[in-house]
This record gives structure tokens, C-alpha cells and sequence, in this order.
């Protein structure tokens, strides 16, 4: 109840706060995860040209940086984001989208893991990809063809490895933390039919790190609690994947206590 | 009641001329700007090619350029673009957004406002912020942390120094223009939570442009007016944001001239 | 009868081997086009860096390109892309939007042309300018000003001249084929004031090629009467342009065999 409670506290910290966050993401998510910030209480703003990113990350209070649709400005873009983020102690997230699929996309990561991310977010073969880097069609283009659970070890590693926090997201969303690891339970199979809740799910967590930034684990856990409650509660009023996506719009802003409370189904395993 | 008839008018003339919009906009709302231009009944095109900017500045009724995902390429499109406007005699509106935010938008700003727009149409701290040039964190990010009054002296300014007709837009619309100053006072916060409705407000008076571009202020007077109405009609038929976005669409392709009329809220102010 | 039972068993099979696609289109109807290909059942990816086009045409089932907001880079791709797909022997959907609008536009479409799509899918406007190459101005911005039925003439040419299946879509859909036309009469024509449906006709196409390369005219037959059978119902349930654009993906989920076979409106006409 505690660590529930705990999460409550943080998503009304992201309306009363209000943080404002960077994004570079990709041309497909950009309408919805501008959305999904503003319906969840936070300020987003989309910038990628490298004569403003200093300013840019520098105003800001986490950067979110996805690679869905890169090209060789983008990832410059992508690169001096996470590199002015470094030199000025921001928080910043990294979304692999289509981890694997392709040896340009593996070489973009390596580059970007060299930079440190707080939260690496992916869906399991991403984030198996990424541990097996040079792995070619470890992924089915941007869908996961693996479960959560078995990119655990992988996450394990990676965060040894880069000391960042790992989100693998999917029926069940495992946060890998140091000697801890957070389970949510939450959303919906229809999701995966709507483009981009990944991409929200790491914006999101841009969000919480903007208020949360001395603990990264609980930011990502409180961001996917939120996505997936709200989910939950939008697949109930929607037709479709086509009213889901705003129905989740619609549950980000309108969330009460008593149904995230009574919603969320969060775990914590201590692994030493 | 008279002006009420002459917006009506308007709004009616954007559906039976169509007129042809052509949009540099930013990756964000490309959509929702494409879909509320043709739900009001204008019909859009967005393009940004250099090689093509002269032919679809020409074959259109008004070109609208939004700087939110600005890069050296698209910075040269729009610039391209607005000078082709100025040698055809087409108008052109101007969206600032970020204004303030960095050095660079700053820059580019003022390569722009040096090019003529038509009208120039963004929230209380943009407005301040191209008045103040060079003024950095004048905004937060790309919302707004003034109230429209507070920039009328801004906008006063820019219009005596430009020409332009000026849009302070906010919980009141301040359309600034000569010795005239209109007010619509519609709309509802919660249009805040959703992403790019100002850009729809400017491109709408880009279509409105495209069929009265003899009289700017009137033009933006009738987009501010149907956006105001058809939020404020949305906002009471939506579940929260993600359903206002659509709800706003539906009612700029259905609103009857009754509910127009019985809602709008008008003033005029002569200053001298 | 036996007609729409085979659509419908494709409609099935694109649901149960979930092909992935691959798109280079406009930033304009990314999401919704990510959103209607995930909703029929297939697996988009958007990619256009030139670094990895060669490994992302590979992995995918068919490419899809669609040229609304071109630039020098992206044409690039495009060629790329589309020269890819002739050396592995995949399938590509050409969608040449806004064709005849502009030169720029008419000299990519001829280059892209000769790298023989397997289906051009446009509104009659489009068809017709790209048969009367260089053209300028014989469409008015992305909008047709010619109905479907004008245009079955320069379709007839193209197929002659390219080989490719030519799909005029509009109040009807018409696919040519060799010997044989296909029309479609589903739809409604609240569909032309969403943006992008016809990009999603494309797209659709596309993964409807990636479960049945060897047939391109039952391939976009599938396709077009899967949209239109599903706008039709959305048009019932929506309020206006804004709903139904949701309403529309919400179908391509959820239609049922009963409602496509009692709704589907096809006939076939031999012409030798």
C-alpha cells in the first residue's frame, strides 16, 4: 500500500509541477505523446535543431530521445541532446525503437548508451537487442516477438553494465533497478494495436523524472503504473483501438485516487 | 449582432470556396492542423521542398508557417516561402511558437517578421517575447505563462511596427489591428491540455485569409471565433482531452449558425 | 459471392501472419496510417534513413511510399527504397500524392515510375497527372477535382505502359488490372474531410501485397473494400470528421464476416 501511495504522490507531483520536457522522437508518436504529457499534467516541447539544443535541454527538466524514425541529422540531434543532458547533470531517456532490426539502428544505440542514460525503455526484444548489440532481426520490425520476462537477464546486465534503470515493457512491465525489481501488472493486450504507447510510456517517464529525478526507479515505475492503469480503464470505454488511444487521453487527465489505488497491481522483488 | 452575421458569413464562405492552405508547419500537428482545415472546410497542403515552394505559394490562397520543429532546412523553407508570399501579394500568417525559448527561434524570428506575415498569431508570452527580441526563458517552453492583457502593449507595438494584424490568443482572444482591438472570449482551459490547438488557430486563419484577405483582422477575428465556439461546444460533449481533440473537429464540420450565434462573445474596442 | 468470400479470407489472413510493412510516407498521416495497418493486423515500420533502407526493405513483407511531403533527402529514400524492392523481388505501393501540383513533384513521380510499383493507389486528379506527365496545376493541392471514372482511361495507359495495378479511388474505387476492372462502391463521402484515408488505402494496400504478392489486383481489391466497407460503418457511428477517423480504426478491428458480406459492394468487368 505504501509503494502505491508512494506512486499517487508522484503523478500529482507531474500536474502540480508541471515539468517541462524535451522530446526528439519519432514523426509517427510526436501528436500522441504530446498528448499524453499534456493529459498527464507535464509541459512538453519538441526540438531537435542543433543550434538550440543547449538551450533546449538546458530549460528543460528531463530529455526523452527515441530513435523510431532517425536519420543522420536526427542522430546528431539525438546525440548532442544526451551529451549537453550529461554535462548539465539532466535526466534523459532512451527508447530504442527497432532495436535490432536494422545495423544502423544498432550502431545509433551504441553511440547513445555511451552517453549514459537515466531509464532505457524498450519492449523485450529491444531490450535483448540491445544487450546481444550487432544482433540483426533480433526484433519483428517494432514489435516485441519476446515476452518481459525473458529480457530480465539482459535488462540485469545492461543495467550493470550502463548503471541506467530498464524498463521492459509489454504484458507485464518489469522496472530492473541495482537489487531491485518492480513489477506492473497492468494494462491491456489491445494497446499493442494502437502505434506508440511505448514511445507514451517513455515520455512519461521523461515526465516523472522531471520530478523525481534522485530516484529513476520510481519515476519509470510511477510513469508505467500511470500508462497502465489508465489503459486498463480506457480499453473498458472504448470500441477500438482507434477510441482507446484518446480514451487513455481522457483517463491520464481525469484519473482519480480510488480507481488508480484500487487498480494498480505493483510488485517488488529484492534480488540480494 | 451585425458583426456576429459578418463572422457567420465568413465561416460559411471558407466551406463554400474551399480555399487551397499551404502549411510548413511543425511534426507535431500536422494532423490535427490537416484534418481541422478540412473539417472547416478549407483544403490543405503541406510541403516544404525548396524546389517546389514557388508553385504551391502560387496555387494557393495563403500559406501558413508555424516555426515549432524549425531546422536549417525548414528555417530556409519557410523563409522561401514567406518571400514568394510578399512577391505574389499572397498573405501569409505567422505562428511563433517557442518564441523566446532559444536564441535560435529568436534569430529566425527575426528573419521572418522581417518578411511581412499577415497576421502573427501566438499565446500572451510568445507575443511578448518577438517584442522583447532576444529576450531568452521568456516563455515556458511552448506554453504560456502571461495572460493575453498583459501582451496587448506587445502586440500594439508590433502591429505599429509591422503592419500586422496581431492574435494574443489565451482564456480571451485579443486580435490587435490599426486602431481596432476585438476581443472573443470563448473556449475553455482544457483546450490547453491538448496539443496544437493553437496552430489550428492559425491555420484556420490562413483558409480565413484565403477568402478575405482585404480585411486580415476580420479573417482572424472569424477563425478565433469558430475555434473558440467549437472548443467550447467540444469541451461539453468530451471525456477529457484526447476526446476534446476529436469532438473540436467534429463540431468545426457540423456547428449550426443558431448555436454559432447564441455563443460567440464579440467585443469591439476603438482606441481612437 | 465467391468474389467477396476470397476478400474476406485475405482480410483474415493479413490478421493471422500479420505482415510487416514498410512505409515511407508523409508526416502529415504517419500515426494514422501506423494506426490503420496495426488495426487490420499487420506490423508498420516507418524508416527512411538511407543507411538502413537496404536491411528494413528485407525484412518487410512490401514498401509503401507515398510522396506528400517530399523533400531532397526523402526522395532519396524513396528511390532507394524502391530500387531495394527490385532486386529482392518485393512488392512496393507507389501513392503519388498531390501529382501534377507542382514540377518538382511531377520529375520525382517519373523517376519513381520507372522503378516499376507494383500498385499506384490515387484519387483521379493524381492518376491523371502522372499519365499526363508535367502537367502542372491539373489537381487542386492534394484534393481531386475529377471523379473516379474520368480517370479509368489514363489508369488503362499507365497499366499498359508500366505494368502496375492502378487504383482511382473516390465516391468509387476502381482497380485496373490487365483485362479486368474492378470497382468498389463502399465509403461516404464525409471520408474526404479526414486527412490521409487515401494514404491508409495505400498502406493497406501494402500489407494486403505482403500476404498476396502474386495477385496486386486482389491484393488492392482486398484492401479498398476492407476501407470502405469499414467507412461506411464508421460514418453511422461517428459525429463528424473528427470521430470518424477513430471510429474508422475501431472497425478495421473489430468488423465482423456478416457486416462485410452484407456491406461489400464489388463488381468485376472483363474488357476482352
Amino acid at each position: 500500500m505504501e509503494l502505491k501511495q508512494a506512486m499517487w504522490r508522484l503523478i500529482q507531483d507531474v500536474k502540480l509541477k508541471s515539468p517541462l520536457v524535451h522530446n526528439i522522437t519519432n514523426y509517427v508518436v510526436m501528436n500522441n505523446t504530446a498528448n499524453a504529457l499534456l493529459a498527464a499534467g507535464a509541459s512538453p516541447i519538441m526540438a531537435h535543431a542543433h543550434a538550440e539544443l543547449d538551450e533546449m535541454v538546458a530549460i528543460c527538466s528531463a530529455s526523452v530521445i527515441n530513435i523510431g524514425t532517425l536519420d543522420e541529422y536526427w542522430v546528431q540531434s539525438m546525440l548532442d541532446a544526451a551529451s549537453y543532458a550529461n554535462q548539465l547533470g539532466k535526466p534523459w531517456v532512451l527508447d530504442p525503437v527497432g532495436a535490432g532490426a536494422t545495423s544502423y539502428r544498432n550502431d545509433v544505440l551504441k553511440q547513445l548508451l555511451a552517453l549514459k542514460p537515466t531509464v532505457i525503455r524498450g519492449n523485450a526484444s529491444e531490450i535483448m537487442a540491445i544487450h546481444a548489440q550487432g544482433v540483426i532481426n533480433a526484433s519483428k520490425g517494432v514489435d516485441s516477438i519476446h515476452a518481459p520476462k525473458d529480457a530480465v537477464q539482459a535488462a540485469r546486465a545492461l543495467n550493470e553494465a550502463l548503471g541506467a534503470v530498464v524498463v521492459i515493457s509489454g504484458a507485464e512491465d518489469i522496472i530492473v533497478s541495482e537489487e531491485t525489481i518492480y513489477r506492473v501488472k497492468n494494462g491491456h493486450p489491445m494497446m499493442t494495436k494502437v502505434t506508440g504507447l511505448g514511445c507514451s510510456a517513455s515520455a512519461l517517464t521523461g515526465a516523472f523524472l522531471g520530478i523525481a529525478a534522485e530516484n529513476p526507479a520510481y519515476a519509470a515505475l510511477g510513469a508505467m503504473a500511470l500508462l497502465g492503469v489508465c489503459g486498463e480503464l480506457a480499453v473498458k470505454q472504448c470500441m477500438g483501438p482507434g477510441s482507446l488511444q484518446l480514451a487513455l487521453l481522457d483517463n491520464l487527465y481525469t484519473l482519480s485516487e480510488s480507481d488508480f489505488l484500487s487498480l494498480v497491481n505493483l510488485s517488488i522483488e529484492n534480488e540480494n
